[in-house]
């Protein structure tokens, strides 16, 4: 750009966020700098801290602004079940969606070996530890329902094999509200294998 | 979200970003906590001192860090040319073209009545104060070809009316390179009335 080095340098760092390109980091600039100079000064401040203060909650590995999470230190949510997720945004799914009740444990990421990583980078040890520490009667695998998901889902369930943990995975089937015809084979055949009779 | 105040603050002022909504606000945020603290860090700087020190060329109006921008001072630039744009973002597509070597009038919005946008709101007292000191020969109106563009360039053009200066308007067509079954009617109509012997 020929005409200003701060706008310059304001485009390329808007383009570490994700899903934003040049066309699309000029645009944000332009807007901030036309019409939204409040904004871009409560972001700034907003980004500062947080980068500065959010941390990893010690039992759950969410993120957190204090050394133990909300939900962690919430004596209404110790009932003896972990569901685990692989990202915030899957923990804040569950929450939004409102009928949960126990704890989480969050993986930040699933198992990859092709990537370099293993169990330790994802906190399984942390997880061990705090299943052989609290009385944990569940244990929910809700990490997602790709390879990578099911592989981790699966090293976590052999991990506790022989362990008094009741391991669950969450059911797959018809989307509430979705049309049978727009639904993919896999899903249809789970959801056909896992009928249940109409009382239920 | 229940879980961090910092976390919620952020992505809530990340909304004031054009074009990002809660979710998208929500996978940034995440993105920068997860991987991206060092670029969370720098856009912090850079929105700050954009914020602060981008203001407007007293000379064009465009985006400077200077009181008067490199491109009006630049001695090679002032041809007796203006070319008068709608924002900086036109600009810069000009200035990419690479083919132009006039100066700029930066309006950074167009007339619009109906939001109570008038002449003094885009500094139209100043383009004309501009062609009064200067040894202006030709004027482009490159405003956008819609009815409040094109509005705009009629009213620059009449207050020039009886003046010694060439007032020019970009020429509408058929894109370089587009294909004619995709082109509009209302283009197609200005490129066939445009039409060039095959010579020129
Ligand atoms: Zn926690
Ligand atoms: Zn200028």
């Amino acid at each position: 750009m020929a005409f200003s080095p701060l706008v310059d340098e304001l485009v390329e760092s808007l383009r570490c966020l994700p899903g934003v390109g040049q066309k699309t980091a000029q645009r944000m600039a332009f807007h901030l700098l036309e019409k939204g100079r409040t904004g871009g000064h409560r972001l700034a401040e907003s980004l500062q801290s947080a980068m500065a203060g959010v941390r990893r909650c010690e039992r759950c590995q969410n993120f957190s602004d204090t050394p133990v999470c909300g939900i962690c230190e919430n004596p209404k949510r110790g009932n003896g079940t972990i569901c685990v997720v692989e990202s915030p945004s899957d923990l804040l799914a569950i929450e939004q969606a409102g009928d949960y009740q126990g704890g989480y444990f969050v993986l930040m990421g699933h198992l990859s070996p092709i990537d370099g990583i293993g169990p330790a980078d994802i906190g399984i040890e942390c997880l061990m530890q705090r299943i052989n520490d609290e009385d944990i009667s569940e244990l929910i695998l809700a990490t997602n329902p790709t390879v990578e998901g099911e592989a981790t889902a699966h090293y976590i369930a052999d991990r506790l094999d022989g362990r008094d943990v009741l391991i669950t995975r969450l059911a797959h089937g018809i989307p509430v509200g979705g049309e049978l015809g727009y639904v993919d084979g896999f899903t249809l055949t789970h959801a056909f294998r896992g009928r249940k009779p109409l009382s239920d």
